[in-house]
């Protein structure tokens, strides 16, 4: 008989998740399965817990959630041969087909056939999860678990950001989330030379402006593209990172798009917009590029990259650290519908999580954060 | 007292233009005047003719209409040095400022300040025009003159299609007016895989097919979602280039691209469209180009290339030869409004026109057409 | 006790190969078993025969040579899902680690840890050889057995040919042996305004005008830099693909590049050579791209859309068909050295090879050969 | 009669050079005149003040050295419009013609008609010099004289470093002249993951450590080959920038270079070299970028940014300053040839140059150097 672990479950066709005693999951030849460390709250879960009407189409309870972690490899099965008991390990929480055009040309990351951990199949919400071999990322053994936890949207920020060449170049993030406020932050390791932001949260203005944006505005305050235009000579920007999926938001970045700039959207819009593609797009001569997940594997070296030289430092966007507990996460939710966290990382183990808080206190404050 | 030309000029803030007689053009230090020998009816004519919203934001009458010609060399001012009287030339229509960002940077197809001809200063429906010599293009001497005419619609063509390479992929072009038509000749050239085409009237249709099309659909006769699907083995196509501007073939195209795909937009829909940026750009991973004018110069030779070599023969597509007379361009317009014809071509002196109709008749039948 | 098959084997380490009867191969979990029916021989296979510098330091005998085939797989492992006994398949013959950097990037191609199939493992020139299932091409059920096997250079010249988009731009080839003959063939369907070509043996020479090249010139007879300089006027050429390894082409080719221009390198000189960085590269501006193997697998997808569309016509270039006897590949063998032949393929049944034989000269003549 | 002034002149065809009393330049109508602030000292003028097998082959004598400079318009010609007298310029030191293929297609910088300034025609180690207002790029006012001299080998470094995207990328710079320890800078300034340098002059190695390398390796004394692949695990690095022009230090730097790398070339071997492109480019799969001067205007935007926004940060790289006098000049040279200084600047005023190196010593250390 398979032994219990406790997982955060969405058990039925229903707003909420709830924490419930489950199979610790078996393994397949070329699966491995991991107990996890610490994992964190993306806005997919907030999507999941409100039972929204993409979670209502998408999801079928009963079904472990989360996908963002870092953890144990304890077992491995018996093909596996890259990974071995003891390893830590993060995953790329899309489980790609193979044999599909994308996945046959190096763009598994737009695979005709994902499944995505913590949505399609069992997550990390839970003592263990098990899945694909070739989905495990190793992390370097002294890597803060917390940053181990968030390098899934840490590869979305870096995805988008680095999807173009922005040393030298002026950038407008709009929307600063989590991923947006990543974004800021990696542009700024990659030399941009002004980086512009929109949001309208005075949480996330702040951490903004700490991330290194050049300047802030809310667009319930002020035109921002009177002010951008006007901190830019009028030239607009060359870069758009479009962080936010809300129709004013996209209609102001691509205003303000120079001629012959580039957009790349990662926030995803809840319907179709009214988009004015002669003047966004075609008369500008724009080039616009949709970011999906993260390359396999590039962006996943390049993040690492990225963390471990300390070009961009994570600490300030982890902005609360819970023990693994019904409570915790509820509170967790609600802080990220308020607007009012960063990253919520939720600890397995109640002495890891102290120690987590304690090493970060010790860590030096990097290069990126004021 | 200057010399007097006829001209087709939009004299008043009304539909129609008429044929004046005015002064011929004089020319500064910079520029030519050229003798105007065959010129070509443009989408852009038909809309001045009208008198529609936009040319009514944007000519200033009177102006002297036209930009697609073909002509010879009479003038030049005293510091041009690249063409010389007797120099058989056809003009890129936009005239740039040179000093701008983009113009600074390779990218004055797209110039913050263009002055275009025949819409913002006079142009070649007329006995001469004059423009900078830094626009001449200078035609090889034997090049029929209905081809150098129609050099600039054709760099559409070229501009769009050739802004990623083609060659073995799947191609769908929305929209098969004159420039959709040279697009399907342009990418059977470059060695598409398969050319798919959406067009609504018989005549296109037609022309579609004899271009090098693998398949024309009509969307008001079948569900061409699903036919070019079913094609590609629901696959969908590389490549989207999208030549109606028209908001359902745009749903359609975006429709029908492949994750990773490319689209390149020309078309201009008339006013902002609902589009679905979440399925149609971002999680398909699709990279949209916005395509506007053609590249200076890089445009010009590839297409002096393509139409030099004989991998595009655009025969076919000079529907209408006709003189400049006030009655022919009015037969042109009426043609052009019910999409019953190719290129209309005007000439200015009947012996001219009838030999090019001889010299056609006696040209090979080239690659591109059936 | 295993079964028994023959094979064309280096038994030991020196010149030559001999048939032998060896067991039929045993195969792994993800594997497949494929009954070859048709192999042609490859300049690797010479440098075999020859038991050259390069075959000494790399070749472990005993092996079973040869990597390029079509054959019916007749037994799969039990892992396999991809492909199924009766499938018509050739294969890619870089079998590769799928853990190292660039395997896990998208570049498998040039994986740090590549094994190569009739090189460093049991290859294709026997009754029966086996590899793993993700190396499997699915080739259409009715195409020719000898195309199916010529795949591999095929993929070779489409890899380099198509590294650029060559539509509308000056070609130069220098070398045509078969792989440099293939890529005539795909720069003419790909739209190159004109293809020059550089060979000495008269051979080649004859097959790369057929092939669709522009121009010949013989290095021996002629200054190939004065003519093509001269065919060019003077501007040379905008793309190079060498194809020779030859000192001397090289030098001639960058010498014939033009600035900005671009140089795919397939060719393989035997030693370092002499080389003019700062007039050649440098000055120039000009970008160089080292090409090895074919992509994975958009190369084969290119391939496949090339050769199904018909417009590379491949069956000129395949001007020899056996039976898969010791002497028949001694006789390839020594065609191949003299440079007398185009592709040599071995076909293992008779009345296999007798109805490729008549199906092809039933076969119309396709667009790329005269 | 003309003015007269003081300059700079290669006399003869002879090593030196010396001050004269020549007439100041006279301007066309679209030229500028430009009274010459501060000039800076390139290693071509080392190469013309020996007198070397270059030189000899290239420079006409008499004509007045020097390319790099900030000064003040004082006369424009009279068609000029982009420029006005007290404007702050310097100059693209690149005159082209802009009438052949690549400076009609975007690709000025590699203009096959270019005439370069103090090496074709008059220079600015002078009081004044003329110039076509075209390649007068102007200055922030408040930006530093000697931060404005040396734009144009800061341009070098920016065409090289950004002609990749080498955020979060290993990079090796080879030779740490002036143009490495600024390629060093801007690499750390667009985040690059770790920047190995090799160099054999200590106070060169110094500077390199000072400017943000991440480890220095003196050839002459350690294997750099077995070094920097013990420092990237095995890997090699991802860019190699080539700032030598050493034989050895090519050789070094393709033998480190990643299958799939990229390297930019943009120092000079004085000959043609032994080059092993079978196995440093071919089999690997590289990319060869050769870099000539600047990207006309692109590279100057970029520039302006990096120096604008603090990114990177060149005093430290300033090592001497100068009054325009003959002996001064001559220690500059002998400092260049001894390798044991970084730029050294010329003012044309006592006064400037002591303001100069006041308010250097007032301004923050900036981000680049430690």
């Amino acid at each position: 008989m398979a032994e219990k672990m406790r997982a955060m479950v969405k058990a039925k066709a229903a707003p909420g998740l709830e924490i419930q005693r489950v199979d610790i999951p078996s393994i397949g030849p070329r699966d491995v399965l991991v107990k996890v460390r610490a994992a964190s709250i993306c806005g997919t879960d907030l999507h999941i817990w409100n039972w929204d009407a993409w979670s209502q189409s998408r999801i079928k309870p009963p079904v472990i959630t989360g996908h963002e972690f870092g953890g144990e490899v304890v077992k491995v099965g018996e093909q596996v041969t890259t990974v071995v008991p003891g390893d830590f390990v993060s995953a790329e929480c899309h489980i790609v087909c193979g044999t599909c055009y994308q996945c046959r040309t190096g763009q598994s990351h737009i695979c005709q056939n994902v499944s995505i951990i913590g949505v399609d199949r069992d997550g990390c919400f839970a003592e263990y999860l098990a899945f694909p071999a070739e989905n495990a990322w190793l992390n370097p053994p002294d890597m803060p678990v917390e940053w181990a936890s968030i390098q899934d949207p840490f590869g979305n920020a870096v995805h988008t950001t680095l999807s173009t060449d922005l040393t030298a170049k002026t950038v407008l993030v709009t929307g600063c989330g989590v991923i947006g406020l990543l974004a800021i932050s990696i542009a700024r390791a990659a030399g941009a030379a002004a980086i512009y932001a929109t949001e309208v949260k005075p949480f996330r203005i702040e951490k903004a402006r700490q991330a290194g944006a050049t300047a802030v505005f809310n667009p319930q305050e002020v035109d921002v593209v009177w002010e951008i235009m006007e901190a830019t000579q009028g030239q607009g920007v060359d870069v758009l990172l479009e962080m936010s999926g809300h129709p004013q938001a996209i209609k102001q970045g691509f205003a303000l798009l120079k001629n012959g700039g580039y957009a790349a959207l990662l926030g995803i819009p809840g319907r179709p917009i009214e988009f004015d593609l002669a003047n966004d797009i075609v008369f500008k001569g724009a080039t616009v590029q949709g970011i999906s997940g993260r390359r396999m594997y590039q962006t996943w070296y390049q993040s690492r990259a990225l963390l471990n030289s300390g070009a961009v430092q994570v600490d300030p966007l982890i902005t609360h650290h819970f023990l693994f507990e019904e409570e915790n996460f509820k509170k967790g939710i609600e802080l990220m519908a308020a607007g009012e966290c960063g990253k919520v990382v939720l600890y397995l183990d109640e002495a890891e999580m102290e120690a987590a808080k304690r090493k970060r206190r010790e860590r030096p404050a990097g290069r990126s954060f004021a």
